[in-house]
């Protein structure tokens, strides 16, 4: 089997429709498939209700890929190799197909994934990335707040920082961005606080989405529930 | 004075004009004035090569803003403020500017420091930033190599790397993009080999360009004179 059809993993930014790139929307329209990744059959995809505007069911087919979380790698492997075969099946018949991830595909994606899922299957298939703006950045514009300019150096961390020792990136960096910030937020303001950087911290959640938040003062986020898809960009001052 | 209009700073990727985004199109198609930054009068702007072919000047009007060198604050200042003046006038006059920025407009651009006279002179003068595309994610898309996955943390790094312990951000993150790598390249490369790291960089200059250029064996970088828009990922195996 192979697959003359190209493999093409779209970034379609982290929120707005129209953060979508020009390249991202050109691919999108002239795939004969659009695999869109969920969590489980059914389940509602950001990544597509994002770019559905854009879709035309009645000449394109979207394609389910279920991507559910594994303990095992075993498990993981296994899930990747079957939707690598199904994707595969697609190029083999001559169509292009696009893959759908939210902000960049090669920035905290699952993309890779199938792609090496896909060369371990055919070393020689066709994948191409269209990046995406990415979380990062959006938030930063979203706040109107320079992320970093000149000399200065950038470090970003996501999820939970257990033994990640958060305190010495925060002191050794002028730009700090901690991605998937909920969890751990009670803590990360106590090591704000320490050192004098909480009025220099904002919180941006849900950025691009009709229920964006950005918080300015993130004391007063301590103790809340926070959504999972929040941010914190520390800015220590020049 | 007020500025009725509004500026819009407006990332517009790094190299292929392809990777403007649909907000920056509209932006930039919509706006009266596009101010591009150039070095001296007459200069050739990247930026504006990248989205000359979405412009038309003979609607709207395409100004050049000279932002030069200065090694005192106080020049800086100065140059920044005259800028700022001159697309107040533009706003004032009711029209919309839009501020092209190669990449993203809050990722090392300059683009801040013209927002920022802006806000000194009228504080609630209109100011949205577009994102962009930014070049960390263009060269991971260009080179296939996945930036940061799951638990992984990142570090971006500009210009020369003196006094900045890049050994130990080198130890500490999973990767390290270091940014205009060109001059200090073979000290990184030391380092990189010290730790058997050499094999896990990606050189890429000029990405998105005509000319751009991917070089996975870096050792073979020693001693070469290299192009100033060149950065380096280096990705420590899991």
């Amino acid at each position: 089997l192979t697959s003359p059809g190209t493999l093409y993993g779209v970034g379609v930014g982290p929120g707005d429709p129209e953060l979508l790139t020009l390249k991202g929307l050109r691919v999108l329209q002239s795939a004969g498939v659009v695999f869109v990744p969920v969590s489980r059959p059914g389940a509602r995809s950001l990544a597509r209700t994002i770019v559905d505007r854009y879709l035309d069911p009645s000449k394109q087919r979207i394609v389910e890929l279920v991507i559910e979380m594994h303990d095992d790698e075993a498990g993981l492997a296994a899930q990747w190799a079957a939707n690598a075969a199904q994707v595969r099946e697609v190029l083999a018949g001559h169509a292009d197909a696009a893959y759908l991830t939210e902000g960049d595909p090669l920035f905290y994606s699952t993309f890779i994934h199938l792609a090496d899922a896909m060369r371990q299957q055919e070393p020689d298939v066709s994948i191409v990335v269209v990046p995406g703006v990415s979380s990062i950045h959006a938030a930063a514009a979203a706040v109107g707040l320079n992320l970093v300019e000149r000399d200065e150096r950038l470090a970003v961390l996501p999820a939970t920082y257990e033994g990640d020792n958060l305190a010495e990136v925060l002191d050794n960096f002028d730009t700090v961005v901690l991605l998937k910030v909920a969890s751990a937020m009670d803590r990360v303001l106590h090591l704000l606080e320490e050192r004098g950087l909480s009025r220099h911290a904002v919180y941006v959640s849900r950025c691009g989405w009709p229920e964006e938040q950005i918080v300015t003062d993130v004391l007063s986020l301590r103790g809340r529930r926070l959504d999972y898809f929040s941010l914190l960009i520390v800015r220590r001052p020049r």
